[in-house]
């Protein structure tokens, strides 16, 4: 899930300078038409201790008109609060209609403190979760706009960003003792984490996860997002108030973004695609991890644990002959390959998620799904053939339905197979070249190529918002097949034997 | 939250035979046109043993074309199904778009039999719920609509209902030993049914509580609702694609229904307006109460525990008067009435809940609403103040709002006073004709009277939505007004004798 906010994403001082005079003016703009608008905005943050959650706060008061901005950060509970329930000073703290109410740390810390600390169990923890679910539900559903930011920080970042803060002077009082203990506590922080902006990153009020170790990033990311979501709704007021003339006011929900602008480097664009593996190192590699795998497929089946294994990638990615690879160490009576195509009359008459769960292997059973549920956000995105509403809502659909797999004691695997737009060229021109390969190209798949880049933003969303601890996506750098090939069956043989315990060959 | 569907409603079996075949005959019109149609329609059964599951599930198959119709009861999990996650068998029972499907028992039934029989905690239970909601929200959030039903049946007609059968050698078999184990654990159950029905009945998929007992009645009001619900979902489409060409479709959801058709009683029909009290009566009464209450409210100070009362009532119920005998026991500095007349401008910038917020008080005091949260579901929803959509919201709200405060251990105490239409007539008068009463007399008075069943039937539908184990309803007959303020001290005493403990006079 944080992935994609660990790219090293940064702003030149030049750059930032020529943004901010242009960001400033539209905000202050937007905060004029704003203010005899019929609804409040709430900018909530969250994330690690030192991403920049208070300054990001702090710019944003100076650029904005500060009489219109509400910044409240709540601490431990006065008495006055603690003699009424959790939830009082939240609602007293709103921001009325036409107002920003900006909170530093909000209803979201004592759960995930809690949670961290290990003070309350899961289940409680999910309580505190629906709480604010419902809480924000309320104030979208009468009309709030609802914007989450989670500023995230990896853990040598952190640790690095502490010691910064720490070494000068100036700024070492602001690195105290409980942000060294929870610094210590990195792990058990992102967990509760990853489960937080899980549970309450809904349609109305999502998650937006800040790359926060670059000041010039990050603040632009945030501002620029503020400034799109409350231009786009008040002009979808407007086109409202305009087109339904007598016809009582419905205001529909805004759909989560999933771009945290600026755009810049996916979590594709940073891997590294030289890597590679000679035929020789590969055939022993290979020869050994479908030993590994056979036995741990023995023993997994024995031990009542499925295998959910879901491959997706661009056309010519070589995702048939990796999955060769793996059913090839396993017995035919224990394994089933099942591609997704499009769907069949009776699949068009349920729900997207039920020819899945039709397949769903009997405990023990390995299933190998060719191209997945994902196609949801993929090529249903991509191509326009679900409504942006249908696949922002499929994130939580999907985890959904994974995690419910796990749960029933499924290893659920996905891989990500990726090519380089050059290499799937020099494939699709090999495939027209070669008689026996002619069948495998089709006109739709030079179509597809030609949406190179929404793709690759799909899939780079589709990691921020699935990847996660349970059932995390593997991306595999797919130029060489062999490299691609071993990744896969190693990624897969440790995960079985963590699973099941560790085999000797 | 079941005080509704214990109101003896019957049809006769002359008019069952009368509306019989018009039902019929829609029915299966409405089935026809529902079969080329892109939604499919679950029917999911809940309740109480006895009270006609499986009887009204037969009559609906056999009045409507069984090759539209998929029924289904999920016994204990077959070996195939336990060896996948348990919502497998859910999916695969999923109608597809244009028919209907029958759920006898359902997802529901185990969480609910679990919790009654102590099987898990809350904490699990809750669980379940939201995987419940969450389920149902993907398949309305794909288009299906669903209906469901709780049958209900007191505890004492359940008690008749089975030895009924069981005294019949023909009907015997249908008593087994689970039957008359769950009937013992009744009180369990209903307290479990609460919360799954609290929880679970939401925009896109509410619960309608049926009255159970009346084989008749049951059957039409089942009937009648799902004609309607599939109609309206119908014509909503129709329109739509009528409506908007070239706009791109995008379903609404259904506002939930508030009366299960057809209507009758309610639950203010049938109150005894006829209990009074004699002056004397009355006197010796109100001292000793408001002595015990003067008693209960400084050890509940003590405590910590903060009293939270709710008055509604139609105009000239006498909540005034009444509200006035409950301070006059009470330390000035221990309370507060807060009047609610129509909203500032500060209140309407904000959520309707907000201003309700804004006054509770300290743990420990007294708050006395004169007039509340309910006049969303009351006044804003009869005179059209608020849409229906944020109305219907409003049940869900509210028992959220309650919930938090009791959690913060207030006792919340919720009164209907209600006089007939007579007696208002009488009172507007006396009021007309007495000087120093006239500034209580408005037009809007009597242009509220002209809205009597309308604001019978809102009444009737908030008990049905809000009255729970916590935080009841109590109705009070308040025509002869000696009556209805004892009832009222005897009820507040008694609430607060159960959370603080006895007091000796």
């Amino acid at each position: 899930m944080f992935e994609t906010a660990q790219l090293g994403r940064k702003v030149s001082r030049a750059e930032f300078k020529k943004q901010e005079p242009v960001l400033r003016t539209e905000l202050l703009e937007i905060q004029q038409q704003l203010r005899s608008a019929p609804f409040p905005v709430l900018v909530v943050f969250g994330g690690v201790d030192g991403a920049g959650k208070s300054e990001t706060a702090n710019v944003l008061n100076e650029w904005m008109d500060p009489r219109g901005v509400i910044t409240r950060a709540f601490e431990a509970p006065s008495e006055d609060e603690r003699a009424r329930p959790e939830y009082w000073r939240y609602w007293l703290a709103l921001p009325p209609a036409g107002r920003i109410g900006v909170y530093l740390s909000s209803w979201y810390s004592r759960p995930l403190v809690d949670r961290a600390y290990e003070r309350i169990d899961m289940g409680a923890f999910h309580e505190s979760l629906d709480r604010i679910a419902a809480f924000e539900k309320e104030l979208s559903d009468d009309g709030a706009l609802i914007l989450k930011f989670w500023m995230h920080l990896g853990k040598r970042a952190q640790k690095k960003r502490l010691s910064d803060l720490e070494r000068n002077p100036l700024t070492r009082w602001r690195v105290t003792e409980t942000e060294r203990l929870h610094a210590r506590m990195y792990d058990s922080f992102a967990t509760a984490a990853e489960r937080l902006i899980q549970k309450t990153s809904t349609g109305h009020a999502p998650w937006d996860i800040i790359e926060g170790e670059d000041h010039n990033y990050r603040t632009l990311a945030v501002l620029t997002r503020v400034r799109d979501a409350i231009r786009q709704r008040l002009a979808r007021l407007q086109t409202a108030s305009a087109g339904a003339a007598g016809a009582p006011h419905r205001r529909q929900s805004d759909p989560p973004p999933t771009e945290s602008a600026p755009a810049g480097p996916t979590v594709l664009s940073q891997l590294d695609m030289t890597q590679s593996l000679s035929r020789k190192q590969y055939k022993i590699l290979l020869a050994q991890y479908q030993g590994r795998l056979n036995l741990l497929a023995r023993r997994a089946k024995a031990a009542k644990v499925s295998t959910i294994l879901a491959f997706e990638g661009v056309d010519a990615a070589g995702k048939g002959g990796a999955i060769h690879r793996v059913v090839a160490a396993l017995d035919a009576r224990e394994y089933q390959v099942i591609p997704i195509a499009a769907p069949t009359d009776e699949e068009k008459a349920h729900h997207y998620l039920w020819r899945f769960w039709r397949h769903l292997p009997a405990a023990g059973r390995v299933i190998v799904f060719d191209r997945t549920w994902y196609g949801r956000v993929l090529v249903e995105r991509v191509e326009g053939f679900a409504s942006e509403r249908a696949w922002s809502r499929a994130y939580a659909e999907i985890n959904d339905f994974e995690e419910q797999l796990i749960e029933h004691q499924a290893v659920v695997l996905k891989f990500w197979i990726h090519i380089t737009k050059e290499e799937q060229l020099e494939r699709f021109k090999a495939r027209e070249n070669t008689a026996y390969k002619q069948y495998k190209i089709t006109p739709e798949d030079w179509r597809n190529r030609e949406k190179w880049d929404a793709y690759e933003q799909a899939v780079h969303d589709m990691v921020a918002r699935t990847s996660t601890v349970a059932a995390p996506w593997t991306l595999v750098e797919g130029n060489d097949k062999h490299f691609a090939r071993i990744k896969i069956m190693r990624t897969l043989c440790d995960r079985l034997e963590e699973k099941v315990g560790k085999v000797k060959l």
